[in-house]
């Protein structure tokens, strides 16, 4: 099998054709690769079914299970999503600003490619088609380390993508798959200083945890999501039920869930009692502290693990806050830097709370669930970045970009 | 001494408080700062008279011994620093773009401080001040580690720094400095996951290495400058000849000076004996490949790592390139991604100069020494990155800061 550093090679040869490489280009290697994994879908989903297969065997639970089964709706998804990369704007190119220096020096700053974006994921393989697709159009060439439990689908689809790439005048290499999944692989590409520009880990705490272990190259980490919703004491308390239930139930175990439901002290007499009946009846489960407890009985015992915990699962911690200062302080304690809700009708208090809170996105009066790359308008989403350097929040193809300075000169010295 | 977590706390706390701080308040600080290390100067520099005593007893070499040294200039143009950047704009708070989803969710993308920024830096006491400027205008708490060799100095000046903070209602603990100068604590600082939010090093090579093994947070690599200048076919050469002059010899020493020169085929039998004879006049010591020998035989020969070095010295290498396209392979072979020059008067050689080679600044018909914050224009720098996630090239104050999303709803859903 090809080594991880060869792989590494080839990818970078690979990103410098990719990164001039013009739109109708990529966009039709796009549009390609959606044609060729519908006409090919018979071949891809034999190979997920030998990856299910043996997955089941080796005692899988049904929930990864699932994770890991393609079927002719995913492969249509798949394709599907490809063809709408190819739609968005190329943001390839944009000058993003510019000036001229008293010595005549013309300064540009344009919009490039990272170069090599490689991913380490697990388990989904649809993650394979999705994520070449944001990293062709956005001219990088993407080297992917996918699970062990999904080789084979991996390597059926990688080997339509890079056909289709080929087909288009694209280098294949614009796409190359770790075949070899044991552990050191993923090592491997962690360290591959030199070849690998950005690094984007798309998996559980372990996963991040190895990341910041091992790797020497720069990562943009998609953390976790202990998202708060907020309710303070002028809050509208419909809107309120509506939207905490929402952030809670609509879908409980990804990121942009809530976790947390804090309420202002005066408000809480009269939402926290219903609030916990309405999320009872739907089955969540919910911890609190005394404050809330007092409130309603129904809220078990919350510890500061509970208030620090990403549950992803129908259960909730609660906490009464003194005055919006309280709220602010127990957000920024706890929160992850995903995704935290104000509901109000305080201006000052909405205000004061977009600029304290120290998270990804800080919204006012709506759910936690639109932080999310679709709900935004990007088009698609590589993932949700709750580190501070490079991008923050959802990271759509502009993400996956750098600039450089062009400089324009006749003559200068200094 | 305080262990670097607690002060990693201290910063983090510091830090929620300088985000939000006004314009007006970061500028009196900065101002006032100014005023105590000017007025405070015997204090500091008896602390700095001490480190060189301390330095010289044991051994330290005159060039290192003088970046320790202050003297009553040195505090000047520190003072000077800090009134520079307190009069630039204040980047915080700049809305960088937004829009309106069909669902009427307003979303605004607001650039905000990074929060903790630390700095490992190495001998000179300047870059306490200097640091210390560039974080608190731009509304970040920073946590420094400077060497042991200069310990007393960074604590006078540090001091004095925490004094103004304090004067102007800001927290002390905006500028912290690990006192413990033993080699563990820079790795602890490295290793400061949730209270450092971006790690700075400006150090030697020795530093970067470790950074790139032991850093668990997000870094910023301020690396080497092996920086060439291209010779086209179409150069003005007597433009060429002062513009590598300049390039190589006005300041040898930094990352921005050229290491290598790389002329085309066509321009090579006219432009390297004369090149050749200029530099080595002005005492430059130039390798080159077999070509270049051929013409030049001043010219000694080059090993392939004489093509990767970066000199900082009155060395050169030179290569002559059969064309364009061997021209930008070479520089995008050896080159570590900071500054590259092409001298044309080709019009459509330039245009594929600046998009094809993989650099942070590409450079037309001037000086690679122009890649710099003040040359740009940024009125101060803190570094100059060579990688591609969050910043790349000269970075001042826009550099210190990330963005967060504020988004405004009226009760939306999922």
């Amino acid at each position: 099998m090809t080594s991880v550093e060869e792989l590494g090679r080839r990818a970078r040869a690979a990103s410098r054709v990719l990164a001039t490489a013009p739109t109708p280009a990529k966009d039709a290697a796009l549009a390609t690769a959606a044609d060729l994994l519908v006409e090919r879908a018979a071949d891809v989903l034999a190979a997920n079914e030998a990856d299910v297969e043996a997955a089941a065997a080796a005692g899988t639970p049904p929930g990864p299970l699932d994770r890991l089964r393609l079927g002719p709706a995913r492969i249509e998804a798949m394709a599907r999503g490809l063809r709408t990369v190819a739609a968005l704007a190329d943001p390839v190119g944009e000058v993003l600003d510019g000036w001229t220096r008293p010595n005549g020096l013309q300064i540009t700053r344009v919009r490039v490619p990272l170069g090599v974006v490689a991913i380490i994921y697990e388990n989904r393989p649809n993650v394979t088609s999705d994520a070449f697709g944001l990293c062709c159009k956005s001219g990088n060439a993407a080297l992917l380390r996918g699970s062990s439990s999904a080789i084979r689908s991996n390597v059926a689809i990688v080997g339509v993508l890079r056909e289709a790439l080929a087909k288009q005048g694209l280098p294949e290499d614009a796409v190359v798959l770790v075949e070899d999944t044991a552990h050191e692989t993923a090592v491997e590409v962690m360290r591959l200083t030199g070849h690998v520009d950005c690094l984007i880990p798309r998996g559980g705490p372990s996963l991040i945890r190895s990341i910041r272990e091992h790797a020497t190259v720069p990562v943009i980490i998609d953390g976790d999501g202990n998202c708060h919703v907020y309710v303070d004491a002028s809050a509208d308390l419909d809107e309120a039920v509506a939207i905490v239930v929402n952030a809670k139930t609509q879908r409980p175990s990804v990121c942009n869930a809530a976790e947390s439901l804090v309420v202002h002290a005066d408000a809480a007499g009269a939402f926290v009692p219903r609030i916990a009946d309405v999320l009872t009846g739907m089955g969540v489960e919910l911890v609190g502290d005394d404050a809330a407890r007092r409130l309603a009985p129904v809220i078990g015992p919350a510890t500061d693990d509970d208030f620090r915990a990403e549950f992803l699962d129908l259960r909730m911690s609660v906490a009464v806050a003194a005055d919006l200062d309280a709220a602010i302080a127990h957000v920024n304690r706890y929160g992850s830097g995903h995704t935290e809700a104000i509901l109000t009708r305080d201006l000052a208090a909405a205000r004061r709370f977009a600029s304290e809170v120290d998270a990804a996105a800080v919204i006012v009066n709506a759910s936690t669930r639109f932080t999310d790359g679709e709900e935004f308008g990007f088009g698609a989403e590589i993932g949700i970045s709750t580190q501070k350097l490079h991008a923050r929040g959802p990271m759509g193809l502009r993400e996956l970009t750098t600039y450089k300075y062009v400089v324009w000169g006749d003559g200068q010295t200094r």
